[in-house]
């Protein structure tokens, strides 16, 4: 069952398996041991740690022995802005957020509009729109204004372009096709923007005039930017970024069907611009349910939490884990019913989406504080 | 003997047939009809002209043909700053200023300085300061302040930006390769860089907000990229831009030996920052001469001009035509020595020179009128 998935850059398919993905990536697994190192440093622990959905890492120990050694780290984290913002994309920049928190530190935030523009069917001019959009959300987190850095690679090339070269010169077309699996078909764009999907592992470094440690949460569908990076980072004499590595918000219909949610089938996800009614509408109408067929037979048999998307959603934005444990229990014991679970989770999203919506209207006042331009 | 030459945008060697090159790129020649036409605009025709040593272009008529219906044309070129300027690089600048000169038109100057970096074994910073310095070059040929804007890709890539990445998602890595070789160990720099080199065939469109024609006067070695450019232009709904193609100034030690000049061998070339007494000792010196042994063989058996170097030189050089036919005939003759017509190039030259040194020198203080950036 767990044999069929697919996790690339662009691609996210069939019902993923975290372990073998940390083989096949070769990255390091999150242990209870590294946590506990992170926690003397933090004081607590957000629960995407407690509960592993942040699950793979490279070099976040190493990122640790930095701090012991009083050397701060800078994040970064970007966004492809094809489209709307919805809740699996939040869920990094959530994590995110929370590593800012804890350590005060500078975020370098990309949006990625011309790879869009190159892999999409889309205008330049709408995919560069779409990044002060999704700037929108991004702020909505809460990050800290005068310590994010957010940018359109359009609009922020200049400043980019001169590491992209010197990336790009280390970078033959047979160890980019290896990674990312171009061919003779794809675009001379496409095979040269793996270049400025890097610079900001390096930029921090290169404008602050010394070496800076990069730590990179994102999903680990992201991990070949990185491993190229980390390849070409030595050469140019800079860190290698370390990453942290985020399990996928399954779309609402499950894992198995559609792997992570995507914003172009619309019920597979919420917006972040979602109406209260149309949160309620999609989770009651498309979120798969591991409950039994009638409730009588949910009272004697109980539901499956492990393959109920509610329930798999409720780990995310549930963050009480007593809270969490209990519904767990009860939805095994068959004392809470399908229904009820679901207007657990329509609950907690209107209320998470709430705020965010207040936010994005006030972001738009302050989006240029964020902004870089060249 | 005319069989062993190579032609492509980063080797020129062996013995130019330039009827071949004509058949080989697929260009048309320029003809007597053609050049009478451009004669009705323009009242006279410039040497280079006159002797067929612009001798290929590509849709010259058309531009003709857009002239008589009212529509201006711009014009491009550009250079490679990989070191100091050699008289080689001078040729199609002095042909560039004549087309501005009679048509007042606009000239668009790239610096591809980041394609010098990405090929070159030269610091980044280098060779954007050699942009600089080689824009000195540039203006000195006498450009018109207010209509040229020479700019260093580097330093200008904003603007450029947008324009680079719809050439580049209109070609594949396929036709990539089949136009420029590249290989599985071409760096991924280089793939995308012809998209940024054709930006300048549309930049004025774009900027403009209406399709303008450009001409591109250039030595033929760059016509894989003005073929590229040809492909993506309909796709993206701009003219074709036209060319117009030069020989190459010979290098000193003859075209047989070295193909055109190269400013990595310096017995090769005249830099446009020699003095007049370096220019005296490389001719004397390294000029491939077309006489005999002894002054009594030459005066009996006359030299040949069709493969001395100061008199092809002087064929570039020498506007006068009735001038440069007595210099012939009393070469073939014997009349004219090797030493005399080596000494009548070196006034010449050290003529040019003079005034392109004082010009040079004074462009310090306005290369800023000149120079677009970000």
């Amino acid at each position: 069952m767990k044999e069929d998935f697919i996790v690339t850059p662009w691609e996210v398919k069939g019902d993923v398996d975290y372990n073998k993905l940390i083989r096949e990536f070769g990255t390091e697994e999150v242990t209870d041991k590294l946590l506990e190192r992170l926690k003397n440093h933090t004081g607590d622990l957000h629960h995407f740690l407690r509960r592993k959905i942040y699950f793979s890492h490279r070099d976040l120990g190493w990122i640790l022995t930095k701090l012991d050694q009083g050397e701060k780290f800078h994040l970064y984290t970007g966004r492809g802005p094809s489209g709307k913002v919805h809740l699996g994309h939040i869920v990094p920049w959530l994590m995110t957020k929370w590593f800012q928190d804890k350590f005060d530190t500078h975020l370098w935030f990309q949006m990625t509009d011309d790879e869009k523009f190159l892999i999409k069917e889309k205008p330049l001019e709408e995919v560069n729109e779409t990044s002060y959009e999704n700037a929108l959300d991004v702020i909505a987190v809460g990050f800290k204004p005068k310590k994010t850095h957010i940018f359109s690679d359009i609009d922020y090339i200049k400043t980019q372009y001169k590491l992209a070269l010197k990336v790009a010169k280390k970078t033959t077309f047979s160890t980019a096709k290896a990674i990312f699996g171009f061919t003779d078909s794809s675009n001379i764009g496409i095979i040269f923007f793996p270049a400025v999907q890097t610079v900001p592992c390096f930029l921090p470094s290169e404008l602050y005039e010394k070496n800076i440690p990069i730590l990179i949460p994102a999903s680990i569908d992201q991990d070949n930017y990185w491993r190229m990076a980390r390849d070409v980072a030595e050469k140019l004499g800079y860190y290698k970024p370390a990453q942290i590595h985020g399990r996928f918000l399954p779309g609402l219909q499950g894992m198995q069907d559609e792997g992570k949610m995507s914003s172009s089938v619309e019920s597979t996800c919420i917006f972040t611009t979602d109406t209260p009614e149309e949160v309620e509408k999609k989770i009651m109408k498309y979120a798969f349910s591991g409950g039994q067929a009638t409730v009588e037979e949910h009272r004697k048999l109980g539901g499956n939490p492990d393959i109920d998307v509610p329930y798999q959603w409720l780990t995310f934005f549930e963050e009480d884990d007593r809270k969490l444990k209990k519904i767990y229990d009860d939805y095994k014991s068959g004392a809470l019913l399908t229904g009820e679970i679901k207007m657990m989770l329509v609950e907690k999203l209107n209320h998470f989406l709430k705020g965010h919506q207040e936010r994005r209207e006030k972001a738009k006042d302050v989006i240029e504080d964020f902004m870089l331009r060249d």
